[in-house]
C-alpha cells in the first residue's frame, strides 16, 4: 500500500473519469501507487515498471518489476498485494546460512531467478486478470511503446491514457507528503546557508556550488538543480556554475536550487547581495517580493489559479517594476518538481487545501542581473502555511 | 554540428535504413546529434525537445527546445542550422549596457521571447518543411505520446521508429567519446581511492558513500549511483549504502559505482578486503577476476558479443566457482549506463573497433557476501584498451 497515496481523492477522481484500474509507469507514478522504490529505472529511464491499483482496492496493488531490482523491495519494504517479477537475474544462497532481516525479506521476494518473460508479458498477464468490463487508465508516461500499443491491440477500447488523471490526483497533498516536501525545503534551505556562509571575494560559482551540493549530500538528499550565478550571469535562466566567474564586492548572487528528499522535490529561490547592492538592486528587489506577497495574500481554498498569476505579475509591476512579464508565477511541487497546476494566466483550477506550490516572481535583465524569490506553501483551509523558513528579504553579505 | 557523433557510421547506417532524417527526442540522442546541451529535459524528463538531422546533411542539425531553455546555448554552443523555439519566456535588456560573450549569444538565441506555440506544432512544421518523400525516423523514446500521434497522423507512412536505429549508430564510439569515457572512468575511480581511503572500523556505509559522491563533485561530474556495501550487505544488487551497517574486520567491500562526466557515463566495480579475507573469499574474487580476464582475452573485432559472455561465464566456472550463472556479464556504456549490445547468450552483435564496454563478472551469495569486478573497456583493431587503471586484483586495506 502506497505510503503517501491521497486515497479519498483517488477513489473520487477514478470513479469521476469511469476508471476502473490505474496503472502507473513513471518512477513517481509507481511510488505513489504501491510505495515501492525502484532502481534500473533511475538509472535507465527506459526500463519498464509499473504499479496496478484497482479503484476499489487501492490499498492492494500489484507491481511489475525486473527481478534484478527486486533487492529494493527487501531495502525499502512496500506493502504489495504481489510482485510480478520479469527477466533473469541470479543469486546464490551460503548452505545453512544464518540471514539478517533485511535479506531474509530479500530471499522471500528474490528467489526463484528465473520468471523469464519480458515486461510485455507480464503487463498484458496481469491486465488479462483483471474483471473483463474493467476499464483501464494507462499512464502513458513512461510505457514503452511498443508494449502501449500491444495493450491497446489486445484491450482496445477498455485502455484510456492515465497520466493526467494521476497528476491530477496528486496534485492535492497528503500530511505525509506536506511533511516530506517540507523537509526537503529545508534541506535545500540548510545548503543554501551553507553556500553564503563560503561567499568571499574571489570564490568561484562553481566552488559555491560545490559546497551547496556537499550539504546537500550530507543531509542524506540528493542535489536536483544548483542555479548559482553572481552579477550579469543572474540573468541566465537557468545558469550553470561557472568555474571562471569569480565574486566581486557589488555582485548580486541569485539562487535557484533544489533538491530530492526521501523522493519529494524542492524549489526554491533567493538573492544576495555581496556588499551594499545598488539601488535599483534594492527597489526591483522588492517589487519582486511585494508580487510574491500579493500571491500569499490571495491564495486560499476556491481561488482559481489565475488569480494568483494575476495578483503575482500586478503586485510586482504596481510595487516597481512597471515592465514585469511572465509566463508563470510558480507551480505546484510533489514527486515532480513541477506537478500540475502551473500559476499561469489561464489556469482555471480552483485552489484546495493540501496543494503544495512553489510562488515565485523571477526577473531577469541582460546586462544587470537576476533577481529572484520562490517559496514553498501548502494551502491550508484558512490560507496558506509557508514551508520555507528562511528569510525572503534581499540579503546582505560581505 | 554534433561534437561526438560517428557521422560516417551514421550516413552508412541510415542509408541502409532508408531513412533521410532522423529525428532525436532523448536527451541522450538530442545531444548526440546536434551537441545541444539542454537544462528543462533534465529537471523535467517530459519536457519534448527534439534535433532534426538530414542523412546528407548531418553537420547541420536543427534543434526544436523551449523558449525557456536556450540560455544553454549561450552557455554551451553547439552549431545549428537553425533553433526553432516553442513557447513563452520573458527577459529583459538594460538600455545600453555592455553585455558580455555569452549574454551577446544569448540575446542573439533569446529575443524574441513569444515564439508561442507548442513543441508538437514546432515539429510538425519542422517536418513539413522536408522533401515531400523523405523518410523520418522518428526516436520514439522521448516523444509524447500525443505528439507522435499527431506526427503519425499526418506522414503516415513515411514516420518509423528511430530509437533502435540511433543506438546502433551509437554502438561505435569516435575517439571524442572514448576520450570523455575514459574520463569519467578516471573520476569514478579516484572516487574509489578517496572512498577506501577513509576505511575505518566503525564508518557506515552512508558516510563512505558521502566521501565517494563529495569526491566526484569536486572533480566536477554528477554521481549517478553509489553502491556501497559491506559484508552480507553486498549480496544486496542495488545496496543503497545505510547509516546502521559499520564497517567490522573480516568485512568485504563491495563498489559498483558510477557517474556522469560531460554528458558520458561510466560504471565500474571493485572489491575491497577490510582486513584479511576468508581463504573462499580470496577463492572467489580469483575466479570472478579469471573471468572478466577470459572475457578480456576473447576482445577483438568480429567476435559475436555472445562469445564474450560464455567466455566469462565459463571462465569463472573453471576458474573456481562451478556453480556460477549470470544474465549478462558486462554492456555497451556511452551517453547511457546500458548502451547495447549487452553479453549475454544470444547477443550475436559483432564487435568492432570503437565499441566501448563495461565489463564484469559480478557474484551475490545470501549468507555470504557479493564480489565484484567491472572494468571499462575499448575494442580496438588489435583486441582492446583498459580505461580504468586502478588494480584490479583483490585489495586488501585497513
Amino acid at each position: 500500500m502506497s505510503k503517501v497515496m491521497n486515497r479519498s481523492r483517488a477513489e473520487r477522481l477514478l470513479q469521476e473519469a469511469g476508471v476502473d484500474v490505474v496503472v502507473g509507469s513513471t518512477y513517481q507514478n509507481v511510488f505513489y501507487l504501491s510505495g515501492y522504490e525502484g532502481f534500473g529505472q533511475r538509472l535507465t529511464p527506459t526500463t519498464q515498471v509499473y504499479a496496478i491499483a484497482r479503484a476499489d482496492d487501492l490499498g492492494s496493488p500489484v507491481l511489475i518489476a525486473p527481478i534484478s531490482d527486486l533487492d529494493m523491495q527487501a531495502q525499502f519494504p512496500a506493502e504489495l498485494a504481489r510482485i510480478h517479477p520479469y527477466g533473469r537475474f541470479y543469486l546464490e544462497k551460503s548452505e545453512g546460512a544464518s540471514l539478517t532481516e533485511e535479506l531474509t525479506r530479500y530471499e522471500r521476494v528474490g528467489i526463484p531467478c528465473e520468471p523469464g518473460g519480458s515486461a510485455q508479458e507480464a503487463l498484458l498477464d496481469e491486465l488479462g486478470r483483471l474483471p473483463a468490463s474493467s476499464r483501464i487508465g494507462l499512464d502513458e508516461t513512461a510505457v514503452a511503446p511498443a508494449v502501449r500499443a500491444a495493450v491497446q491491440a489486445r484491450f482496445g477500447e477498455r485502455i484510456r491514457d492515465g497520466a493526467e488523471l494521476l497528476s491530477r490526483i496528486r496534485m492535492v497533498k497528503t500530511d505525509e507528503e506536506v511533511a516530506r516536501l517540507e523537509q526537503a525545503a529545508h534541506v535545500i534551505e540548510e545548503s543554501y546557508l551553507a553556500a553564503i556562509a563560503a561567499a568571499v571575494e574571489g570564490i568561484s560559482e562553481a566552488e559555491m556550488a560545490r559546497v551547496f551540493d556537499h550539504r546537500t549530500i550530507e543531509l542524506g538528499s540528493t542535489p536536483h538543480f544548483t542555479v548559482i550565478a553572481f552579477g550579469e550571469r543572474g540573468a541566465l535562466p537557468n545558469a550553470i556554475p561557472s568555474a571562471e566567474r569569480r565574486l566581486r564586492r557589488g555582485d548580486v548572487i541569485r539562487f535557484d536550487i533544489g533538491c530530492r528528499t526521501r523522493v519529494y522535490s524542492s524549489d526554491i529561490a533567493r538573492t544576495v547581495a555581496f556588499g551594499e547592492p545598488s539601488e535599483k538592486v534594492r527597489r526591483y528587489y522588492d517589487a519582486i517580493l511585494a508580487g510574491e506577497d500579493r500571491m500569499l495574500e490571495a491564495m486560499r481554498p476556491g481561488v482559481a489559479a489565475k488569480e494568483l498569476f494575476h495578483a503575482g505579475v500586478r503586485g510586482t509591476q504596481e510595487a516597481g517594476i512597471p515592465h514585469y512579464r511572465r509566463h508563470h508565477v510558480g507551480h505546484g511541487v510533489g514527486l515532480d518538481t513541477y506537478d500540475p497546476p502551473v500559476l499561469n494566466a489561464v489556469a482555471e483550477t480552483p485552489l484546495e487545501a493540501g496543494m503544495v506550490f512553489e510562488v515565485e516572481t523571477p526577473y531577469y535583465e541582460l546586462g544587470f542581473a537576476g533577481l529572484q524569490v520562490e517559496d514553498t506553501v501548502v494551502v491550508t483551509d484558512g490560507g496558506y502555511r509557508m514551508l520555507t523558513r528562511t528569510p525572503r528579504e534581499l540579503r546582505v553579505v560581505g
